[in-house]
C-alpha cells in the first residue's frame, strides 16, 4: 500500500489556526484520532500561521496529538528552527516537510534529519523557482537526493514531491507532473515519490473527483505516498482500489478488509 | 476526450438475449438512446448468443438501433460472415469488434474493414493464446498493426485492446496491462489503444470502483478509447475528470459542461 500523510492539522485551515490560538486541545485531538482511524500513516502538523509563536504553537500541537494517537508525525514548517524544535518534541518515526533543492535551507535541515534518523519531503523547487516540465522535475529530484546523500540521509528516507500545479490555468501541467513522477521513478534513485494533490483541481468544480482521479493516475506512474485528507472516503477507496490493481496489496487483502469495514463506499 | 464504446447491447447479457429472441424493439431502443445520451461515441451490437440465427438477429438489432439514434455502431461478432452482414446493414462510421493477431481470421475480416473504410478493434491475442507480459502485448499490437497495413487498413483505424485480465487470480496482471498500454503507445505505431475494463475486477467486490480507478490509470498510460457501460455515472465522471487532467479537454470545456448538466455526481 502507499504511505498516507493526513493533511488536516494545518494552520492554513482557519479552524485549525483558531484551535491553536485558543489552545482547543479537544479539536486537535478529534482531528488526530479521525485521521488515524481513517488510515493515515503520518499526521502532518503545521502551526506556522502565527509566525512569532510558531515554536510554542507547534510544541503544544505535537503534545496534544502524541497524547491522542500513536501515529507518527510529519513536522511541517518553513522554519528550520521550528523543525528542530518539532523533532525534539516528537517520539518515534517522523517525517520532515520540507526541503527543496535550494542549498542554504537544505543544509540547515538535513543534518537535523540525519541525526534524528528522520524522513524528509523534498519539493522539486530550485533556486530558479517552480518546475514546469517533467524533465525539470526529474533533475531537481536528482539534486535533492544527491544533497541528502551528502548529508548522510539515504535515498529511501527521501520523499520527492514533484509539485502539482493547477490544470485550470495551464492545461499541460497534469501531464507534465505525471510524466515527472514516471521520470523520477525511472531514474532509479531509490527515493519515494509523494505529492499533495489538491492544487491540481484549483479553480475547478468537483475538486474531490479531480483529486481522486489524479491520485489513481499518479499511482500508475509510480507515486507511493500522498499528502491527502484521509477523511475523504472516496479518495481513500480509490487509493485502496489502486493498490489492489497495482500489486501493492497482495491477494487484495487490504482491499477486502476495507470492504468488510464498509470503507469502500456504496458502489 | 477519449472514445467511448457503449457495451450494453451485448447478447451475453441475459436481458439483451431475451429482447433479441422476442424481437423486443422497445428494450433495444431504450438501451440505445440511454447510452447515446450518456455520451457513447459508438454502440456495440452483439447478437451472437443464438449462433444459428446470428445474422438475422444482428441485422434486426442494427435496424432498431439505427432507427433510434445516429450514434455509429460497433459490430461485435466472432463470425466473419456476421461481420460482413453487419457492415452491409450499417450506415456511416463503423467499428468492427474484433480481430486478433491470428492470421486466418484477420485475413478474412480486414478486407471487409478496408472496403468499408471501417475501424477495427485488434485484441492482443496470438496463435499461442493470451498475453501475460507487457512486452507480449506490445509485440502482438505491432503484429496486428502490420497485418492491418498489409490489408490497406491505416494504423489510425486500428484500436488495440491489450486484454485486461483479473487481478484477483494473478495480481501482476493490472501492472502488466498498464505497462503494455504504455509500451504500445511508446512504440509509436499510430494505433489507438482501447480496452474493455470489467475483467480486471472479476471476483472482487465493488467492481465499479475498481473499474473506474483502472480507467484513470490506463488513461494516464496512454489509453484513448474504452468499451464501458456509459450508464455507470461515476465511471463517466472519472473519464471526464481524466480528460481534463491529461490535456485531452482544452480549457476543461467538456468537464465544465458535464458539471453544468449534473453529470459529475455529487462530490
Amino acid at each position: 500500500v502507499i504511505t498516507i500523510v493526513g493533511e488536516r492539522l494545518n494552520s492554513t485551515r482557519r479552524a485549525v489556526a483558531a484551535a491553536i490560538a485558543e489552545r482547543d486541545a479537544d479539536f486537535v485531538r478529534k482531528e488526530a484520532v479521525a485521521q488515524a482511524e481513517a488510515g493515515a500513516d503520518f499526521l502532518d502538523v503545521n502551526a506556522a500561521a502565527r509566525l512569532a509563536q510558531e515554536i510554542d504553537d507547534l510544541k503544544w500541537m505535537i503534545g496534544v496529538v502524541q497524547e491522542a494517537v500513536a501515529t507518527p508525525l510529519c513536522i511541517d514548517s518553513p522554519s528550520p528552527e521550528a523543525i528542530a524544535a518539532g523533532l525534539e518534541a516528537t517520539r518515534g518515526e517522523v517525517l520532515v516537510n520540507s526541503i527543496t533543492a535550494e542549498r542554504e535551507r537544505a543544509e540547515q535541515i538535513l543534518p537535523l534529519v540525519r541525526d534524528r534518523g528522520a524522513r524528509v519531503v523534498g519539493l522539486t523547487m530550485g533556486e530558479s523557482g517552480m518546475p514546469s516540465t517533467a524533465a525539470q522535475r526529474r533533475d531537481l529530484a536528482q539534486e535533492i537526493v544527491d544533497l541528502a546523500a551528502r548529508h548522510g540521509v539515504p535515498a529511501d528516507h527521501v520523499y520527492i514531491d514533484a509539485l502539482v500545479r493547477p490544470v485550470s490555468t495551464e492545461s499541460a501541467q497534469g501531464r507534465e507532473f505525471l510524466e515527472g513522477v514516471r521520470a523520477i521513478r525511472d531514474a532509479g534513485t531509490g527515493a519515494h515519490v509523494i505529492c499533495g494533490l489538491s492544487n491540481v483541481a484549483f479553480g475547478l468544480p468537483r475538486r474531490r473527483l479531480l483529486n481522486r482521479t489524479f491520485l489513481a493516475m499518479a499511482m500508475a506512474m509510480g507515486l507511493d505516498a500522498a499528502i491527502v485528507d484521509p477523511l475523504d472516503q472516496r479518495l481513500m477507496a480509490t487509493m485502496r482500489a489502486g493498490c489492489a490493481l497495482l500489486e501493492m496489496d497482495e491477494f487484495c487483502v487490504e482491499y477486502l478488509a476495507a470492504h468488510r469495514e464498509g470503507a469502500l463506499g456504496d458502489e
